[in-house]
This record gives C-alpha cells, sequence and structure tokens, in this order.
C-alpha cells in the first residue's frame, strides 16, 4: 500500500522501518528534513511537505502533542487541505480526546477517513514491531489501516467506531501506569527510611506479587535511582495525566489518584525533574519523606 | 518437630494441615474449639488452652488483627506466661508494626524466640501450600521456623533480624495492591461513562500491558462487579491501609496514597460495604462517578 | 463618562443602575435584549450590537464565561474590532488567566486599553455598591477606568500594570473560599454522626473562633441545607478551581487542596447537583460519610 | 472553691492565674517543681504530688497529650486513685475522643465527676481571661466547674453531657485552623510565583474578604515568613490532626482535606520543621511549588 508516514521520531522512525519492511510502500515527511531523510536508506521516499506525504491512501501521523497534531493537520497545506476524499488518516499520537473529536468531524466533512490508533511501547518495542496498537474508527477505515499496523504490532485491539474511544483508553492505560509509579515511589520511600533494603522489597513485590514486566523494570530503575536518561520524560507524563483528567472533567467522573499524582509530578517540573524519567516521581516522595538521593554506586 | 498453632480460621485451617502433611506434629487451639477439632482427622491433637498449645518448641499463630494476637499473648495464661524459654512464637498475623515491636521485646525479656512470617495469598494458595512468606527475625529463629515455613509455602524471604520489618513489607505490599484497585476502579468508572467495554479495557490493561496475575484477578472481579462472597473482606483491607499508615506516621513518611485509599475504602464502609471484596473500592468510586451497579448478568 | 456596557445578567444589572446613578451615561448591550431594555428606564441607551455599545471611552464586559467574552470580543462586528484606538475595554468578568493574557495581547496590537477588574460579592452587594474589586492594567488605563469601579464598590484595589495578576488573584480568591466550603463540609458531616448539633458547632466555629461574616453566611447555609436557591451554582464554583487549577498549572504551582476540591465539586456534578449553591460540596461530603439529608425543617 | 491544678506550661500557668485571682484558692501540681513554685507568689499552695492536688472539689488538668494524661490520672498514686468521691476532673488538655471516653468510664466507675473542656487559644488569649471554652459532660458536674471555667475565658460553650463531645469539637475547630493554613499556604505560593506581592493578596483575601482575626494573624505570619518562634508547633498541630483523623476514622466519616493536611504536616517534621509555627505547612507548600524562602528583612 501507499503510505504517508509523518513524525520520524524516536517512535516514528522504527515504525515506519516496520511498515516498509513489509513491503509497503512509504513516503516520509518530518519537520526536520534529515530524519526522513534516514529513512531513505530503508527505501522511504522523502516528502518536501506534509501536502506530499498526503499524497498517499492512508498517511499515519506520530507526533509530539496536540500542538505539532494541530499544526500538521489545519495548517494551509496540511492534511486536511492535502488529503485525498477516500484516503485515511491514521493518528498514532497520543493526544486528547478532544482534539481525536475534532479530526474525526474535520476529516469526515470532507469526506477523508480518520482511524486513531494510539500505541503502547517504548523505542525498542516499536523496533521490534512489538507494539501494542489500539484502533478505533470507523469499520471500513479500520479494516484499510489494519494491515500495517499489524505489521508493527504484537497485538492490536478494535474498540469500535468512534476514534476518541481509542484516544481515551491510551490515556487511562498510562495513568494505570503513573499510578502504579506513584504508589512504588511511596513504598520505597517507606523502605529506606524503615532500612529495609529496596532491591529486597522490590524482589517480593514483583518476582512473587504482580509478577508483571511493568512493575519490573520501574521497579528496577526505582531501586537504582536511574532516572536518566529517560525512557518517557516526566513532562511527558504529566501531560498524559493532565489529558486523562481534561477527558474525565468534561464527563464528570473524578479521577482522584489521577489529581494526585497530577500534583506530584508537578512538584517534579517545579524541582526540576522535567526532563528525568517519569519513574522519577518515586523521587519527588522520596524528597518528601525527607530522603536525599543515595550515593552514586551504592544502589546494588 | 512439635507445632502448636493458634488461630484455625480460612488461612489457618489450611496451613496446619499442610504442616501436617510434612510430617510435623501439631497442636492446635481454637477459640471456637470446633475449629480445631476439624483438624484432629488430619492428624493434629486439640489443645484445650492456649497454654497447652503453647507445650512445642514452636507455636504458630495466624489471627484476625491485633487485638486477638494481642489477647492470646498477654492473657494470664497466654502464649507470653506459657512458652517455655527457647521456644519460638512465630507470629503469622498481619499485625502492626508497633505490636510486633512490642512482641519482639516482651519475648525477649523471657527468653522466649519471636519471628515474624506474615504471608502474601489468599486461602486456595494456603490449601495449595502456595504461600508468600516473609520472615525476619534473629538468625537462630528464623532457622528453626524455616522447614515449617517452607512446607506452606511456594517462595520464602528472609528480611533481616528485626521482625517489625516483615510486617512492614507485608503492609507495603497490601498497601501496593490496594492502590492497583483504587485505580482500576477509577478507571473502569471512566470507561463505563465513556460507553467503552470494561472487559475489552480489562484485556488491553492486563493481557496486554501489565500481564500480572493479580491484575488479572481483580480486574475480572470489577468487569463482572462480583464483589460478593469476599475473597478478602473491605474492613480488613482497611485495617491493613490503616497499619502501613499507622507505621509510615511513625517513620515520618507520607503516603498521600495510602491516605487516599483509606478515605475510599472507608467511605465504603459508611455505605454499609464492609463485608464486600475490598476490591470494592470500584464500585464506591463508580458510585462518586454517578454510576449504578449494572443489572445482574450484564457483565459479560 | 461615556460607558459601554456588556453583559446585563444578574450582576452586570445592579452594576450598570450604579453607574448610571453616578452620573455616567450607559449604552447597555445584552445578547437577550429585554435585559438591555430593563435598564432604559434607569437612564441607558440600548444597543443593537455589541459595536454600538463600544462608541464610548470605556467599555465593560460583565460575562458568564470565557466562551461568553471570546465571542463578543472576537466575532466579526466584536469589541476588538469596533473599539476606538484609545478606548479601553474592562473586563469584568470572572475569566481564565490565558484569556486575560491574549485580550490584553490583541488589544494593545490595535492601541485599545485593556483593564481586567474582576469583582467579589453577591448580587446583594452589586446593589448595594459595595463590590471588592480588584482592578490591573497600565497605569493610565487603571485611572480612566477607577472613576467608575469606585462607583461600586466598597473597596477598590489595583494590583500593578499586568492585567492577568487580576484574574488571578479573583481566582485565588475563590479558592479559599470553595477551600472553606470544603473543611466546613467535612466537619459538619463528622458532627452530624457524632449527634453533636450542627448549629452549635456553626456558632463555636465561627461566632467565636473565624469571626468572619464568610464563615456566618455559608455556615447557616451548610446547617440549614438551604442549598437551593444557589447563591453561586456549584457548576460555576467548579469552573473556577478549573481556572486555578489551569492558572497554576501553567506556572507549575501543585495546589493539592484546590486537586481535592474539584474532584468533590465534580463528584457533587455526577450526582446531578450542578445547579444547587456550591456550598453544597457539603452535601456530597456528608454522603460520602452515609448521611442522608435531614427531612424539612429539621435544621433548626 | 478549693481547686487543683496539674499541668502549668505555657496555657496552664496564666489559667492558673486567672483562676486565682477570681478569688478561687489553688493547689498546684507540676512534674517540674519549679513551675508550680511560681504560682506561689500569687496566692497557690503547691503540691508535692498529683494526689496532693486532689484534695479539692475540682482538680483541673492541662497537659501536653493523650500519654501525659493517662500517666498523672492512671499510675499508682494518680488521680483516679486520689480524687475523692464527688469531686470533679476537669480536662482542658487536647486529648483524643477515646481517651476522654475512658475518663468518662473511669471516673464514673468511681463516682468521680469528669468534665471535659478543652480551649481555643494562645497563651496571650489565657493570660488576658479570653479563652473561648468548650465544656461537656453530665449537668450537675458541669455547673460545679463553670464558675471557675467562667473565670478564665471570654465565652463558655455547653455541648451536651457526653464529655468527649467537647473534644470531638475542639479537634474538628483545630482541623478548620488547619485547613485554612494549608489553603493560604497553597495559595501564597501562587502567588509568590506569579510575582503578586503576598501582601496586597493578604489585605484582599482577609481585610475585604473574610474579615476574620483568625485570618489576619495567620495570614501575616505566612507573609513574613516568620515561623519562629512557633505559636503552635507544626508537631503539636500533626498530633490535633492525627486525632481528629483518628475520630472521624472511628464513626467511618472520610475527612479528605483532614488526610491531606496530614501529610503535608508529616512532610514538614520530615523535612525538620517540627518545632516552627504550624502555619510553616506554607513554608513546606512553597517548597513544593519550587519556591525557596525569602531573605531575611525581605518580607515587608
Amino acid at each position: 500500500m501507499q503510505v504517508g508516514f509523518i513524525g520520524l521520531g524516536s517512535m516514528g522512525q522504527p515504525i515506519a522501518r516496520n511498515i516498509l519492511k513489509a513491503g509497503h510502500s512509504v513516503i516520509a515527511y518530518n519537520r526536520t528534513r534529515s530524519r526522513a531523510e534516514a529513512l531513505s536508506s530503508h527505501g522511504a521516499r522523502v516528502a518536501n511537505t506534509p501536502a506530499e506525504a498526503c499524497r498517499a491512501e492512508v498517511v499515519i501521523t506520530m507526533l509530539a502533542d496536540d500542538r505539532a497534531v494541530e499544526d500538521i493537520v489545519f495548517e494551509e497545506q496540511g492534511i486536511r487541505a492535502a488529503l485525498s476524499a477516500g484516503a485515511v488518516h491514521v493518528s498514532m499520537s497520543t493526544i486528547s480526546v478532544a482534539l481525536s473529536k475534532r479530526l474525526a468531524k474535520e476529516h469526515a466533512a470532507r469526506n477523508q477517513g480518520y482511524v486513531a490508533a494510539p500505541v503502547f511501547g517504548r523505542p525498542e518495542a516499536a523496533e521490534a514491531a512489538k507494539l501494542l496498537v489500539v484502533m478505533a474508527g470507523p469499520a471500513a477505515e479500520v479494516e484499510r489501516a489494519k494491515p500495517i499496523l499489524e505489521a508493527i504490532s504484537r497485538k492490536l485491539f478494535v474498540l469500535g467506531t468512534e476514534p476518541a474511544s481509542a484516544n481515551l483508553v491510551k490515556l487511562a492505560g498510562n495513568f494505570t501506569i503513573a499510578s502504579m509509579l506513584e504508589t512504588l515511589g511511596e513504598a520505597f520511600a517507606l523502605m529506606r527510611k524503615a532500612g529495609i533494603d529496596p532491591q529486597q522489597f522490590h524482589e517480593i513485590v514483583n518476582s512473587s506479587l504482580f509478577q508483571s514486566p511493568v512493575y519490573e523494570n520501574y521497579g528496577m530503575t526505582i531501586v537504582g535511582e536511574r532516572y536518566e536518561p529517560a525512557g518517557f520524560k516526566l513532562r511527558l507524563g504529566l501531560k498524559d495525566v493532565r489529558l486523562v483528567l481534561a477527558a474525565a472533567d468534561e464527563m464528570n467522573v473524578p479521577l482522584p489518584a489521577a489529581s494526585m499524582i497530577h500534583d506530584h509530578l508537578l512538584e517534579g517540573i517545579a524541582r526540576g525533574y522535567g526532563d528525568i524519567d517519569w519513574s522519577g516521581v518515586a523521587k519527588v516522595l522520596a524528597e518528601d519523606a525527607g530522603l536525599k538521593a543515595r550515593s552514586a554506586g551504592s544502589a546494588s
């Protein structure tokens, strides 16, 4: 299939490569052109404008946030203007429910298809074509996009015909992870202050209790206080918690745990931790308990 | 070995049976005598008083709460009075850090051994000898108790020489589960209000994201709103959250998530949900979002 | 002075009348024309469009929310288009810090003046020309607007040259009141459940402790459970808490009390209490403690 | 009347003096004897033991906390043992509801009277005989104690026959003040970060909005960051918040604001602020927003 791909960051790059590997033809656009060119050795063509990347049956966007998506879609030569009737915009970015609803409406008004397909997984999972994809949109459009997304994922869920549902599930999923980080942060602070080896607590809680790879990875990060380099920056985690709160607010659903986590992440930003990993909320909570970072090398 | 066993409730009963199976000799005491007698067909002798059960090298207590342990230990003919010097009290109940410290002190004053060995796991895990045991106490005493506890567990951790550490880890572990329940409760309320199938959300969050048996079991309970019969009663969950808060308070560690969960569990008690499963905190949160229980049979 | 007045709701109406009484000439506009006409017997001229109301030295807006202000300012024949260079827009509405900043920028770009002047006080205070006005804006423009605002207030504060400061202070002020309501709601629930007369508790806390008219009024409302008719609707209170949270978020200031109040007000909305007085957060909190509304007449 | 007085700290000292001034005869006891002797120049006799102070019609205790009251009442030669049948113990300390209930029971069992009479007010108010007294107990005993308490107060409330009610009201009253401190702390952090003069915000919020002496005093303390010397230590404030939470817990009343304040005060303790004024919770909140203390002298 002819696929346009816009947004070749740390997630977009490996995703686009896997689409190429699956035999699709890709025309790639990135604001910083060099990132698109990096893909040309893998067989992609480089688009000079977003409009050029829209000469495709399916155009995928994988961008940082609402603002970036709005710009690329609604600008004068943007996707809205350039995409053919009948073609489908597949939005993989983690964006707000509100923007996803707006995209559905704007594309429908021009007979363009629109599917939301946010993903769970870090760059390594993208590389390995093992993302978890959550899709939603009109059935026919979902069918069009499916083969492409199957090429990049270990599992793909279709959530129904309303695209914004997929965005909400992505945000709620991130909230469950954020809440786990908050909890581990509090529990580890308690262990450290009680003089109990955090490593041993981690083994008990995860190896034997939760037995989850998510607890395993983040637990070890917190035990080792290895918040840099960030796998997912605290400021981006905060952005997603804001988005789930905004969506819940719209539906009159109180999310007190999300509100509290929001406040602790914001406390992290206020202390200058915006660029460390979002599991660094544990650092904020340790400090709130009067603990200092342990000296380098003392983690093990 | 000669083992005294006091407290034959839904956990104590199968644990004592597995100790018998492992070839130890058991003398059992329970306030309600019939529960001790139930064990006699499995080879246990029935003690008429706690003191009688103390005629052993190791006496195990598995009781409901601090009050029950205090009564049985400190009453006139209780364990403190009856246990021989050199014998070991193994306390498996989920009790406060403060009481565990007091027990350590009182037993030491009489040259009695004391080991804390709380467990993770439900009655079925006890039945299958697959509990997770967290032990702490003086090395020699831990060694004495270990063979007995290995007979009932799939995994056994030794946390050091301070018994109360094991109690703290048990309470912190329960806090991490309680926090997961709070989070799932909020997330499911959001899904239901957005018209997204809770079952599908559960699959995404667990089967593909956390991949944890704990999320699996509790997630399905919440999806199906099957809070009765309780696996672990909400009022007991609240008790444990109180205990972790008390321990943290003592060490000047704020646990804001635990405080919040405490308030939601208390809200549950106020609404009459003390005897449903503690995952019923999700019911409280659904109601706080203006949702009603779905009609029976509509869960699937 | 020649004053345009846009927005003749329960606050705008008495404010405009007091401006007339002070000898200014008023040209009034309201979407629902009859509300502007009600003012003509007091000497105002009725404008047919917002643009007509802008034929003045100072144009005041007193509208419900951001949306209403954006519409009237930015629509094709709106204030931005119609106001003369040199004339001043005085915005008295409780709006977001973000919108106030945008207004400052847009007006400045057209050499129009802009002053923010939100008020504290209910319709009765507006009637009695006893509002508390918080102004901010460039000095010269503040001087222009001052005589008009002095005619409607018991006290007027000038906060500096940045208009948005006045909006932030207004929002923070409303937050302090909301927080008092939350606190009283919790305390009264406790008193009721303990069988202590809420009226007597109110007397102790207010008459003798805080000695504040704000505690007096709201305390009596909660004691009497007289949440209807609303003096200030719960949904508007929630709107203001959202705005203070948004402003704080922008500045990386966690406001955990505001987050918590947000969640309780949202819980109120979810239960259908959007149109009762915002002190009805006490009703939400009483219900969370398992209390029902007392029967009518049982308050004393 | 013959009055025993036990506990001559910063509150007890001026209270006892005012009782002497009112013409009563006082026999005073204090663990640190010199504090009792200080009173002898005002006409008091000095007791060598608590038992000696009990040779009176009414014995008043004004002690630091539950522990101190338990010791003095229940020790071998304590109040319980020494007080005559028919005499009345008036407990003015801020103690737990649970201990107050126990005292009621123990005294009743010996035909001793018991009245709870905690007070609102700082040492200066005690000095000026302007405390606010909240009494509860059996009517006849309240009548006995009233003349003494009227001599030290500007206002006296009788809450009914159940002594613990007075303790609960005292704790709930302190909670309302703590909550005000939390709120002001958050609001001032927001103002400081927005570059708005805290002094001016204080004037708006208090002089014109709340108009309360409590807001006035504490607001000025926070504006000036004058947390030392403490009027009421943060650790004592935390103690009282714990007590109100414990009482509410017992009655199944969630107090989410109190839980949150508890956590912030605890954070203060963890940072070493236990001995500054409890309004120093504002310092904790400012730090959580990334603010540092302003340099000395910059407050005005």
